[in-house]
């Protein structure tokens, strides 16, 4: 029982069905990468959070058909015996933990061209499904009457292999628009006028069909339910009337509710932004407004996710009969022992996701999933790391000195104390930790975004090994002096001031009049200063910096005009599902986009383009031009130590590493891993080079043996 | 010795350093989706082109360090000798047809944000390499002379590993401006002002330092080469005066021919659109004026790629001293047994690559390879099949009847007749054979993809069991009575009138009088309407279609606007490497494109919209309104036999089957794909499912036995 008995109501067991879940923390199907191709790895990201405490443990969305392959994106497949072994190493690892381990399974919407089976899927329709599909060419066959028993058999199959592969719950997906057991409930895409199109009760035959076969498989000895987008929201970011709404929700969950044994519910449609929303538009619970009530149509239990990491939210939720389940997918992939850290009473230990969305990111680039706060995350099997546990270093009686305190040095310094270096400094310039985060995480939205440097400064604070120390410029003399044996480099980068860009690979063409005119992005965000009435912001970066700066300077009464080579603004954001919002806000706040822009000349106050798909000119006047470009690694005080092997020996400096931006500029994620990985690898032959991983594939006269970590 | 003199010359052994090639056949480097994830499949598709004449078969290139893993996109890995085992897998198979095998390595550059091994990236210089780079988070860490002793092992450690892996050839990657190798010599990337910078002489210094390390490790045991883009073109499609311009080309050449035993060359830089391109806009050997005149600045044997189909142009090219070897990539994906027939004297057998670039596609898509004149492409080792040898059908007493003379059908008909079908009829109700490609192929520029059915119709001819009926309609009873035991419906697909599509799932909001104005693509195209003089194209497909018809009516005098809701015109030509030049032809058309549009109503001649980034009101008045959205299976004919269970028992039809896009309209490839599959396992037990394929992946607890086909 937990120690703040507040929290008791989230560790009572629960029964689903023919189960009993051993508290209420649930992780929902969330993708990683693994699919069925990395077994290891999807066993040990799973078995993790069962691990970390979770009652209830989901792989993730299981395409249960050779047709539904989806390949580029990647999914676990259910179609054969050999997937039914690779998925029983997730089980075991999720039983293990002590958690019941949960199969989501569907018939999935064509989403690829399909070229792994090359098989024709059914549909709902014929329709193209989405805007992957048609990118890939391909369509879907409309299912017929005759086709219902072939259907409704591969469900059954599914929830058979389901068992086989040692599962207890499995739920038929119903989310996100993505099978054809939801398309054909919704006159979205139902547009049909036999007896599966229609009304209601037409339109629902398909979803009772197949459950009923599903149900019939499952034989009582697995828990069976639906995850079930309850509510697919209005216009814009929704379906609108034609989706599923409120009260079509309410009818599906009593329409179904004597086939199932629990609800995993969710809202949203069509993309699942709306679902996954990001912390730059999506508080904690933000879905609690339409899954409140939803009890009063359902007698079964109902778990319910939305970036929850506060217990007393958590409690909230449960005490007001919103749902029995507090159902966690990016908080889980952040910190799976979340439910542990409660239990203990532990609450400031909590790595709280902070809803940047890189997680659903690699899905949607096809992918290994990445955590910006957990440099675990999918890195449990091939690397064999373990978010809470670290070795004791080898060398552990070195001292090591660590220049620059954002998210990279941060991170190293935190796991070298960990792993318990004789003494680690952390030294920065400013005057707090936290580098460049300390000022992104003002750019509007991303607040959140600060929980990096939160949790890491509460977790140095208690390192007794750890020292910070602010306000210090170090040069490369102050190091060398410093008496360290091991250094790390971790000064992060700056934004170009001259717009070098990946379209052309040169800066603007700037005339010196021009160049008086440029801010940077630390001009604005650090040096504060205030760009003139009219802004034209260049973004060759196209993720938050752009559109977070645009947005700040039109809010603040400038007449902004975003510029980019690109086809869109803020095309990564389509990737952390942020898009549709983004724009929507830029153009609340009145800023003008200028996409597909080849910038001709950029004179004093006046930028001449062609832009658009018709390359239209365009002449653009401006008192600032702020420029979003391309970062420069802040590496020269690594260069000139670097180049000083002498003085590094006499001083007795026996490693020199350089980790984050100031390596390479890249994701914030990225930047932590690397400081997360140089520690981990502290004591290895040469830390700077990360050592071996398991690479799970097929090796040619090899079997489990190729897919082990040596000692370390 | 070819049955044809004038081809001698292609078959003359040629030296290459150490080795002997037996022809002049050449398969360049070439993705195929393997990686070195799938080594059978890899292996089998590459043995499958030794097997079919060609000298020298390359594998495709080969990324050599983790930090150049680009995943989502397939490339196969040489890092550690799980690797080596797995590559040694397809140069067995290459050996075993006779050829020489050759490795392409580089350092790739930065492409995706490299989740598979998290590590950071040498570049020229810290820049963000391209698009897709943004598109990922990533940048590179720029290279620092202390660095180069790092590059130059990791490219001698992957020539050490190529040689353990069996390779023969080995060349250095320095095409597409792709590694580090390319990028430092080339101003466009290399803005460097120390000693790796400014000059030629210090541009090339890195790659003659890489060189020089390859040719240590090779050791005299392999023939070292490198693919070089010699030209990367002017301006707009290729990269203008600070790419390799043709005197950089030659000195290139001239700079590092001590350390090369040949030069495997192609054009075009930065995109591999002006490489590969697609037969829309470039011709067979269409290289020739960039190559022609390298052999007079290497004492070195040349290969050069071209989209070679022809014989007598490939024998052109040798004895214009253009070149000395023929390289093919696509060709040899259409018809990997092209060498083999030229030295038989049967040309009429060759199935001529069309140039459409669906296999292209693939590799920007992250999938497996496909190819739409050869459907074994590909499926050479997980469902074992060999473009020219068949097996007799062991129900080859049986008659076939195919209705629809469509890619589908033709396919399904030839690979019939190849297994011994004891009577095959072909039945299509149009005039000729062809299906949709009839008037498809006479779109602008795509005349070549009437190949598919030239090759069709040639190899149907010569063989007796098929017989093709034209002008003839079938109905369910005439299918009924004409005494097939088997019937296969190839029916195709039709243009839909409403302009259903992807994006709202729903028809254009037309009125009566608008819907009066609608022309699909066939009735321009087969009923050969002409269009009102103001066009209006709404294209909903993105691909071929829409844009085809546009520049076909701009071209013949209409004033023509498109409209699309996707933020680009015709995106999937992107994936085919076609679209820059396919915008650059539709501006020169005077084509009006508008993207992003959201139709709201459309009237009389009138359609009101909201469109761009900013959401601008538009309002076009039209005299005819072409929709290009969403194709339906003509499928009736199929539907109706199959609700007639009892007739086709009593007319003793023992299977209906339905195949390509009367099935579901998809790409032609698929088509087909979908014939063919059904031709080879129409005597499975049930040839309607696809049997299962061999999936190379890992499997818990299982070795090689994983992976082979059970006996059929």
């Amino acid at each position: 029982m937990p120690s703040n008995p507040r929290h008791d109501v989230l560790f009572e067991p629960i029964s689903i069905g023919p189960k009993v879940a051993r508290n209420r923390f649930w992780q929902p199907p969330q993708c990683n990468g693994a699919g069925t191709e990395s077994p290891g790895f999807n066993a040990q990201h799973r078995g993790m959070k069962a691990e970390g405490g979770f009652g209830v443990v989901f792989t993730e969305l299981i395409d249960i058909a050779p047709e539904c392959a989806c390949d580029p994106y990647v999914l676990p497949d259910l179609w054969d015996d050999d997937d039914v072994l690779n998925l029983r190493l997730a089980t075991d690892a999720i039983h293990a933990g002590g958690a019941l381990a949960g199969a989501e399974l569907g018939y999935y919407k064509v989403t690829g061209g399909n070229p792994m089976s090359r098989k024709a899927a059914f549909g709902v329709t014929q329709t193209n499904s989405d805007w992957v599909t048609v990118q890939h060419g391909a369509s879907h066959k409309q299912f017929e009457a005759e086709d219902v028993d072939e259907i409704v058999r591969i469900h059954a199959d599914a929830v058979r292999r389901s068992i086989a592969a040692g599962y207890d719950l499995v739920s038929l997906q119903m989310a996100h628009a993505a099978t054809i057991a939801i398309r054909s409930l919704m006159r979205y895409y139902n547009k049909r006028t036999d007896e599966y199109g229609g009304s209601f009760e037409n339109r629902i035959r398909l979803t009772r069909q197949i459950l009923t076969g599903m149900r019939e498989a499952a034989d009582g000895k697995v828990a069976l339910g639906c995850r079930f987008h309850v509510n697919t929201l209005d216009f814009p970011f929704g379906l609108g009337p034609d989706g599923i709404t409120r009260e079509e929700g309410y009818a599906t969950l009593e329409a179904l509710d004597d086939l199932v044994d629990f609800w995993d519910l969710t809202v949203g449609g069509g993309a699942w932004g709306e679902d996954a929303g990001s912390s730059r538009t999506h508080r904690e619970n933000h879905q609690a407004e339409y899954i409140r009530g939803v009890k009063d149509h359902t007698t079964k239990p109902v778990a319910n996710v939305g970036r929850f990491t506060n217990p007393d939210t958590m409690v909230d939720a449960i005490r007001s009969n919103q749902c029995d389940f507090i159902a966690m997918a990016r908080p889980s992939i952040s910190d799976p022992f979340l439910p542990k850290k409660i239990d203990e009473g532990r609450l400031e230990d909590i790595r709280e996701c902070i809803g940047c969305n890189i997680c659903a990111s690699t899905w949607e680039r096809g992918v290994r999933i990445v955590c910006t706060q957990n440099a675990t995350a999918g890195e449990e099997f091939r690397r064999g790391w373990h978010p809470e546990l670290f070795t004791r270093a080898t060398n552990s009686e070195q001292s090591v000195l660590v220049v620059g305190a954002g998210p990279a040095g941060m991170e190293c310094a935190r796991v070298l104390g960990e792993r318990g270096m004789a003494n680690v400094h952390l030294v920065d310039a400013g005057d707090d930790l936290g580098g460049s985060l300390r000022w992104i995480s003002k750019l509007p939205g991303r607040g959140e975004w600060g929980r990096v440097i939160d949790y890491r400064k509460i977790q140095l604070g208690k390192l007794k090994n750890v020292q910070v120390i602010l306000k210090t410029t170090m040069t490369a003399q102050d190091v060398l002096e410093y008496g360290a044996d091991l250094v790390v480099i971790a000064t992060g980068s700056s934004w170009d001031a001259e717009g070098v860009s990946w379209y052309s690979q040169s800066p603007l063409p700037l005339t010196d009049e021009a160049r008086a005119r440029v801010l940077t992005p630390e001009d604005i965000m650090v040096k504060e200063v205030t760009p003139g009435q009219r802004v034209v912001l260049f973004d060759a970066d196209n993720y938050y910096m752009g559109h977070g700066l645009a947005e700040k300077l039109a809010k603040a009464g400038h007449s902004v005009t975003m510029v980019t080579e690109s086809d869109t603004i803020a095309s990564f954001t389509a990737f952390t599902l942020e898009h549709p919002r983004v724009l929507a806000d830029l153009r609340n706040a009145g800023v003008e986009m200028i996409v597909r822009a080849e910038v001709s000349e950029v004179g004093d106050g006046r930028m001449t383009l062609a832009h658009g798909i018709n390359g239209e000119e365009r002449v653009l006047d401006f008192d600032s031009l702020v420029v979003v470009s391309q970062r420069w690694s802040n590496n020269a005080l690594y260069q000139e130590l670097r180049r000083m092997p002498d003085a590094l020996a006499s001083n007795e400096v026996s490693g020199l590493y350089l980790i984050g931006d100031a390596e390479a500029p890249a994701l914030i994620a990225d930047a932590v891993f690397s400081g997360h990985r140089l520690a981990r690898e502290i004591d290895s032959p040469n830390p700077a080079e990360p050592l071996p991983f398991i690479r799970e594939r097929r090796v040619v006269g090899r079997g489990d043996e190729a897919y082990k970590l040596p000692a370390r």
